[in-house]
């Protein structure tokens, strides 16, 4: 709230807070940054928050976004089309691509169940989920790999149960002990899983 | 850094690192949201972005950000000329503003002086500042309202170096014990500088 009030300059502090876990304190902090020492910057990010959301759409198959009708790893060909790796986000996708342990097709949910926040199954992509099971080529496996939180948990149960009739094997990340670590440091539920899924 | 990329999305998440404190993480987590939920808040910051950048310019007498040649503080009549309250940020200036006890007139720095940032004297407001106490209406006090840092006793010891020779008054808010502590936890330091300073 600067006092010799600038409509300007209050209208972009108010339209920064729109951005996630921005509040009105850092919304002025990065005004008066932008203004003071970037404005370069700033007319750089007004055209790049333009040109995203005039040119980013999602992926026909994979949900994700794309700026093509089909994003670049649903096109290749060279990739096994009958697994399909269910994620929440692109950088949880992008995560397991940097594996380099998987060779199969994604479906990118773009966010999770949250019945508390009023997140049900027709906010996240799980319609166009079950349009993308029964859409050639044909899947076989379905990989869950949402998070192991209690919403990721929710939201692994019910594609399972949407996945199964369909007559597809339905499988879900190994729980375990993170490489790495010292027994004597990980949490009591990850030894429970790691020890009943033990092979 | 997403797998399948979309070479506007990774220039939103790039162009929003110009942000201050915001490293790729966040940014991803911002641009996803705005592509995901909030596509017209991203139109709308973007306006924001290019009006502020083309509207808000420095008020010629005190240095803050305005839309017009004079802020509306610096064009007010009412306010005491003689009094020059010199802060670091229009959030400083606002905090003033907000106690009621001050009718003076302000010079905005936009910044303090950092030398190990690289930011001297001629990167904050000191040669306007020192253009602003030889133009009419005369000044006669200087309160030097800069923060109680190492930076900004600083800055406050530069411009009373400046602003003495001119044959004006230089005063300094009063260090002391803030309203409603216990002394038992107030700092020593403040302790100290709050007995040197009793009346």
């Amino acid at each position: 709230m600067t006092a010799p009030a600038s409509r300007r300059l209050d209208g972009l502090v108010q339209a920064l807070q729109r951005l996630p876990g921005i509040g009105v304190r850092s919304a002025s902090r990065m005004a008066y940054h932008l203004l003071q020492h970037d404005r370069e910057g700033a007319l750089r990010l007004a055209q790049a928050l333009q040109d995203a959301v005039a040119g980013v759409r999602h992926c026909a198959l994979c949900h994700t976004f794309a700026e093509e009708e089909v994003c670049p790893t649903c096109a290749d060909p060279t990739r096994e089309a009958a697994q399909l790796c269910v994620v929440e986000t692109p950088a949880d996708q992008a995560a397991l691509e940097r594996t380099g342990a998987y060779q199969g097709r994604y479906f990118v949910l773009m966010g999770r169940l949250s019945p508390l926040d009023g997140i049900g199954p027709e906010h996240i992509g799980v319609r166009a989920l079950l349009q993308r099971l029964q859409t050639p080529p044909p899947v076989r496996e379905v990989i869950l790999a949402t998070s192991f939180t209690a919403e990721g948990e929710a939201t692994a149960h019910v594609i399972a149960q949407l996945a199964r009739p369909l007559g597809l094997t339905v499988t879900r990340l190994a729980r375990g002990v993170p490489v790495g670590s010292e027994l004597e440091f990980v949490d009591l539920g990850t030894i429970a899983h790691a020890l009943a899924d033990r092979r």
